[in-house]
């Protein structure tokens, strides 16, 4: 098999993929083989051009294409409120939901003594100099509500409370969810946040 | 978000894969942005080099990077023996277990009366034409122990059984695998082709 290495190659990266395998890798090979025109040979260019142009947003940390996400690029979104996420995979999830007009920063992760991640580890500077230099009226930790994402939040909430406004997500009950398959921690959170209907 | 095409394209392009979908191709695709020197340049050019040089073996029909696959190319692999499959997967399968050492035919499929795929579609003429070009002493199906690739198998059996030796895969008990485990056509099949330890 020795001419079939190119193939091998791209097997062997795509099952470096998060949720590929070896297995799941070579059916996606053999599928882009075939399916030459619609997707191996589009995949390739949008791969390439990716490959050329992604890169970290240098105000906020989201992924794009230029300097300045288009997000920090958007006058529109200096509405005073910056939404702090944990990771660009969060930024996006609050992006699908379309009801968040400011901009956002991305911490790179979450404190943790275990691992060596301290603030400077995680653009917690850089969020305190974005409020001194953006007229920054509000933030919203928007962090998950995970042991150390909420560690995380109250660190930064030590920092800040002095100089802005901050705001965290609300915890409760997700809409569509039933309460049988709920975990204590969160009828505890819905039962204590309850409002007057 | 109208700047972020180029990666929302490269998401939208990877969620067509096999065992992707929207969620964990955008977590491939974040996954790519971070490891860019370690995983996302390699691929690319990986995948680029596929999307030129990928073709079809004009005598086998095994997926390689010229017209002729390493297998066909090899004249060590010309001892006389085809092995015919339904899918480039199972010679790959086929291969891996290191075992066979001739060369393969695959056909690209099942017979189906259902989706009109008769014996043209499937590269059973090319067989044919194989047996008077080739020496070829043995014809060995390895097809899929289901339904149609056994109807397939009876098809091509019926078509050469004058001309050449035919071979099947024995089916059996697997390796490793457990009786109370297995379904009542295996171990009939197990039963009725039982040899003398």
């Amino acid at each position: 098999m020795a001419d079939r290495t190119e193939i091998d190659v791209l097997i062997e990266l795509m099952a470096k993929l998060p949720g590929l395998g070896p297995r799941s890798a070579r059916r996606a090979v053999l599928h882009l083989v075939r399916k030459r025109a619609l997707l191996l040979t589009p995949l390739a260019d949008a791969i390439g051009r990716v490959a050329v142009s992604a890169r970290e947003c240098i105000n906020c940390g989201n992924v794009g294409t230029s300097d300045l996400c288009p997000i920090c690029a958007d006058p529109q979104r200096a509405n005073g409120q910056i939404c702090v996420v944990e990771d660009v995979a969060d930024l996006w999830a609050m992006e699908r939901s379309k009801v968040f007009k400011g901009r956002y920063h991305v911490l790179g992760g979450t404190l943790s003594a275990l691992d060596a991640i301290g603030p400077n580890e995680l653009r917690i500077p850089q969020l305190v100099h974005r409020i001194e230099d953006e007229a920054v009226s509000e933030i919203i930790l928007a962090l998950n509500a995970t042991v150390d994402g909420q560690t995380t939040a109250h660190y930064i909430a030590d920092q800040l409370e002095t100089r802005v406004e901050l705001t965290s997500l609300a915890q409760g009950v997700p809409i569509g969810g039933e309460l049988d398959y709920l975990d204590d921690g969160t009828i505890t959170a819905a039962l204590n946040a309850r409002r007057k209907v």
